[in-house]
């Protein structure tokens, strides 16, 4: 058996959905879905979006939480995913891999469907991509934020900035910020409550400033945040401080997998614990910044720019 | 602008269906079909899926074609894909792409809906995967042959086999062979037509004798395939003649993308231009091959073993 081959009876092994057709099959064939189809494909890169050192187990929950999130921003449910697999040079690597893709799968209820694998010339970073399927009955659009909306948060923002710190290396501190970073929460759930209720929703992966500035112009609207309000959680503070260049950072920083929406002023929202109004919009385009009645003048970087199209 | 952007902002302009929110959404968005969806994702990669000398227009062809072969073997009509895009160090190279994916998409009316593109690290071989979405009315499994159905394949088998050898510069020869490997024809119609006459179907994509051993496994059966019977084109009898070496050349040898299907003995087939019977399903396991009424030992290699899921 080669190393290729031993990997995908390992995966078809947890491509238990009959629609998977254990993997055995030139595609995957589902019934068809009552509701709107929301597809969405990410990929994690070694060196870019995870670091060598990573456990592999997390990098696996990494790839699935990210697509997730994605469908989540759509108030969508997970119907499935397919994955594609650079096979790297590490048979322990891979394994351990495979643990974290089927506890992440299964925690979050993502049937494996199907997919490619490929044994990677030597040398190369490892690459591996994901397309999550879900079906939403009402998935807003990133674009239908509409003035004097105001714009909210699910949860605290910034820990997974501090927690990317902390598994560098580059300073001691709480694994709960370190898992921030490396284990991120799709936000399902809060999706599928607040997608009736609201404007405009997408997910924060590029960080908060950058992801507001994006609604704001996909929505041809202008955006104020106040920095003050942004939520922090209490390890975050205890690590790193709440003064205005925390705040800065926290809303710069990528990674965090909370959900940012745009609802009327007088939306009746579901009781989710931790929403946080951060600001609002208006007519006119841009992005603004306060921190209370102050304004404050925008850094010269808003969050990533990497690519997710 | 980054040469990300510069990308992004060029693939935009190809994913001009509404399900794809202009790219600058979390997720497509697709309404319900009314048909089952069939789903696939096939990656290439340099230097194992095509040669770094390929133009890029045609990998960009190829990766369209390998992903919509698995859909028309189940039967399926496109509706979108997803890429996920590794960008490299030329963007000459990332233009032609787009190019050549513009193109294809558009001969194959499917319409790009999102993806993910992220800036390699330097020196790595280029990945790029596909997730191409479909839907069928009847898609027929790889496991669905009887004992006595009929084997047939679409078309001729090996143009692409040899043509590798011509892109490689082993030899010289037509272009219609070359083009044969790095422009395959994904069999749409063909899947369509023939769904709902067959017991089994699967495309020819890591040569025909491993397509079809895995036909005759996953259905739990034995198969017969008589070389003699195996239709080759013109232009390979011309290239490299008819012997049994050259047919059972052709038949290990991958990428030809035809369609390989079981039917009953009495089944009414559509009359498509190159249907071609060639050997028997039986009760018991295992492939045999004869040359008309000679028996042949089976091959070594029976084709590719690279890991299509």
């Amino acid at each position: 058996m080669s190393r290729e081959s031993d990997f995908i009876a390992a995966l078809a092994r947890l491509a238990t959905h009959p629609a998977a057709r254990g993997l055995a099959d030139d595609a995957a064939v589902l019934p068809p879905p009552a509701a709107d189809l929301v597809l969405t494909h990410d990929m994690l890169v070694e060196g870019v979006h995870f670091l060598a050192t990573d456990p592999p187990q997390d990098v696996a929950r990494k790839l699935v939480a990210v697509n997730l999130s994605d469908l989540a921003a759509k108030g969508a449910t997970p119907i499935g995913a397919l994955m594609g697999y650079g096979l790297g040079a590490d048979p322990a690597w891979d394994r351990a891999f495979l643990d974290g893709l089927e506890q992440a799968l299964a925690r979050f209820a993502t049937p494996l469907l199907g997919g490619d694998t490929v044994a990677m010339p030597a040398g190369t970073p490892r690459a591996i991509g994901l397309t999550a399927i879900g079906t939403s009955p009402c998935a807003p659009a990133r674009s239908g934020a509409k003035p004097g909306d105001r714009l909210w948060v699910t949860g605290p923002i910034g820990d997974a900035g501090l927690g990317l710190r902390i598994a560098r290396g580059d300073r001691p501190g709480p694994d709960v910020l370190r898992d921030a970073y490396r284990r991120p929460e799709p936000r399902l759930a809060e999706g599928r409550a607040l997608a009736p209720h609201v404007h405009a929703m997408a997910d924060i992966s590029d960080g908060l400033l950058i992801d507001a500035a994006r609604m704001a112009a996909a929505s041809g609207l202008a955006v104020a945040i106040d920095l003050a309000a942004i939520p922090l959680s209490p390890e975050a503070v205890a690590f790193a401080g709440d003064d205005r260049a925390a705040r800065l950072a926290a809303a710069t920083a990528g990674d965090d997998y909370q959900l940012l929406f745009a609802a009327a002023e007088d939306a009746t929202l579901p009781p989710l614990p931790g929403l946080a109004p951060i600001g609002r919009f208006a007519a006119g385009s841009g992005l603004s910044l306060g921190d209370g009645a102050e304004v404050v003048p925008l850094p010269a970087r808003l969050g990533y720019e990497h690519g997710a199209s």
